[in-house]
């Protein structure tokens, strides 16, 4: 595949060379993987111990992870970085576009395809589609009625994108992800629930990526957003009428539930929820398994359910876990309590 | 697309407008995104500060919401419910059906198609399989051996019917819905898990709907079972031998396991579970992120994990967030009391 | 279907019959739903009640459970494992496998199928690929360039098998499953996040199964693999670099972070979840809404979030119960001590 010296791929990163420069890189792997002619990457303490044991030829280190070896190793100051970095270098996360229309696809009339799309067998694009530039839509993948796709998007295999919706450009849609099924509008009574209409949108602007087997909702009337740069786990779930900001993080697992809203750059971490129609603020951060109940202000970092400031929620659950001394405690106490009254008791009347 | 006036709207639905009953209406939309010509809707005391901000030129409110506008509104009791009613007179959620099969279909010979039926492209209907009239089975779904689907039906794309499931009428099934998977049966021993066969099948009954990415998994023997008229939200996963009542909401993520059954007019919320085998009763409330782990009578509300009477839920977390109080308060009577015993214990030996 | 008497049944399991051994079973249902002819199952004690209501013509029953009837039984010492000996017996799970290569699927040219290989329509195979013999690949999947897949392999229908996964023999993968979608690996800045390249795989061992809508990431760089004999049920979410050992059991929507890793046979019950760069041990079991944040060693059942070790969990979670009665008793403390001071303050200056 490749074929490049210790001293080529420091140059690339500007970093810091110790042991054989000349030795010969032709792959990637893993401390624990690798073998002679592989490059790895150590970055976090945990790992340390590794460093000894691997058969990498070289190794790329973070700078702050001081450790005596004998190993070749390269180091950076962000070797994370740098390792993504040498990763598109060697172009091995290339994705190989091959424009083109497949004749195995099911392509409506009235439909507008970019320049240099690749449309992959068993798509269907039902009629007013809009597809963009350099877009590419895998196979199996359903484009509704009306459904607009920017350019230089990449929309994975098995994806349903219902009608309507509308996909800005650099997206990415893993698959399985379903866009634009109904909101989960019902109201319960004596009877069968009476469901709501569900006629709004959802629109995904740029630069978002979505994984895989997700699921948005549209929005009862107008419309459900992802704004610009927010990037989606697998298995989220988010219902109608939500409107996540620019650049956030959402976890896998985690779900968002109507109405509610995000500001920019929330994290929410594993299999955590957020109630309906509530607000949460810019930067907030989500711990794992977490349900947010209330209106939550900028910056804050929450956790537990109902969710609240997570060094309250921890000294709380350490407290909990001191309880069966606790009661000891108090048995105790009401032991001595107990014998000073008698105590009193019999210097008073004697 | 329409273009009513107020006054008529005022009409549908029996409401009562103050301001211009002239004005005319040509959309719909949040009071957040309106503009001029849009009609919008207040049901919730939360957005009234909206209310002065929009720029719709009317909107439907809750008569239990009492403001001083001088915008121009209709007053009806249920707003939310009105707005459904003037959406469905609008025809804005017309289901654009058209009948016919693709030849783009693959479909077996032995087939019973009802009239009217709408088969898109690249769906595979097979052998033994019957789907009824005016059912609309959408691109990419899979129907397979002896699948039984009735009348009025509305199958979302990418959808998988396992072999042998029965689909009532009026049913809506959204994208990437797995129904008929092999229930989870293994045994854990020393080697590979053995593996019990599952050879069950799946009822879904009349008006039932079924979220985007649901998964609902075959009986080991006999069937897995969700009643008339429940609602199922996305990403719920129904183990085998489930059998949930009629009318149930199934909120998203959350999941039930094997053997479980449930009364008439459950509500399980978000990312809730209900543990194998247990009987909730009748219209029981589980609240979000709860965990069901006994037997539930009917009516109850129940919440936490294990779950619990929700009131009762609420005290004990209110106490664990005054636990480190406690603790100071603890630390306090012990000093008093051993300072007590010191007194007593100088008094009676003086 | 089938003809058997209830002592041929008994004969292949080496069971006991009381009752009538001449009578003729026709078919297989539960205990409520079996009628004239049916051979049902009683395993569970919970079930007892039951026994005298189903119609069943015959029960097999385990031997642990005692109880008087004049039902036609048959006693085995473990009735769960020779009901599936039966179901086997008389072909109730035969799985119709009928080789063939649809006309209808798109395969590429360098791809190397086995003999008696079973492909279906709209399955998609790409360049590179290699499908092993007597495995079936059904509608609608994607099978995408450099995938190899071993013998005997069923793959459901609308399952994604992205680019360069290698999947074993004896493997089953139920419909909507993702395998090899990118890993989550996105660094929060100011800006839009920035994605680390995924340029690793997934293996996925022998005798493995995988639930419907289950997300297996591919590796940032290596590879995330599945181990020989482990079970996984639907809507799990299992993170890049993740390494899971033989035999473990994940139940439905449980999720594992980024570069864990599991020993053999772990347990992860339902929507538990463990962190990103733990080790657990062998034969851990984990709860059900568990969440793992450290390195657990072999053989402990642990609970709870942060997850710790089950009875201690109980304990913790009866004492938060028992809240409301201390902070009645430590005021009642609080009262006594305070009036004992008063004694005693009088006492010495009187």
């Amino acid at each position: 595949m490749f074929n490049v010296t210790v001293s080529d791929i420091a140059k690339w990163i500007d970093g810091t060379v110790s042991g054989d420069p000349n030795k010969v890189i032709t792959g990637i792997a893993s401390l624990k993987e690798a073998s002679n002619g592989d490059l790895s990457l150590l970055s976090r303490k945990r790992y340390l111990p590794l460093l000894e044991q691997t058969q990498a030829s070289a190794i790329l280190i973070d700078a702050t992870l001081v450790y005596p070896t004998d190993k070749t190793i390269i180091r950076v100051p962000d070797a994370s970085k740098a390792f993504d970095r040498i990763i598109e270098l060697l172009k091995l996360d290339a994705f190989p576009i091959i424009p083109g229309i497949s004749k195995k696809a099911s392509i409506a009339k009235k439909v507008k395809l970019g320049t240099g799309v690749c449309i992959q067998p068993f798509v269907v694009i039902e009629e007013g589609a809009v597809v963009g530039d350099h877009t590419c839509i895998q196979a199996g993948t359903y484009v509704g009625p009306n459904v607009v796709i920017g350019s230089n998007t990449l929309i994975y295999p098995n994806v349903s994108l219902l009608k309507k919706v509308m996909i800005g450009s650099n997206v990415i849609i893993h698959s399985g992800a379903v866009i634009g099924s109904d909101g989960f509008g019902f109201e319960p009574g004596k009877d069968i629930p009476r469901k709501s209409p569900q006629v709004g949108t959802v629109i995904i602007e740029d630069h978002v990526e979505i994984g895989a087997n997700v699921t948005i909702d549209r929005a009862r009337f107008d419309k459900t957003v992802i704004r610009k740069g927010t990037k989606i786990d697998n298995l989220v779930h988010i219902a109608h009428n939500v409107d996540v900001g620019e650049s956030c993080l959402l976890l896998a697992q985690s779900g968002i539930a109507g109405s509610a809203t995000l500001g920019k750059g929330v994290i929410m971490a594993g299999q955590a929820g957020i109630a309906g129609h509530i607000k949460i603020g810019d930067r907030v951060t989500i711990a794992a398994k977490s349900g947010v109940t209330k209106d939550t202000p900028s910056q804050r970092v929450i956790a537990g359910f109902p969710a609240q400031d997570h060094m309250k929620f921890k000294r709380a659950h350490a407290s909990l876990d001191r309880m069966p001394l606790l009661f000891k405690k108090i048995i105790e106490l009401e032991k001595k309590v107990n014998s000073l009254q008698q105590q009193i008791h019999s210097a008073s009347t004697c």
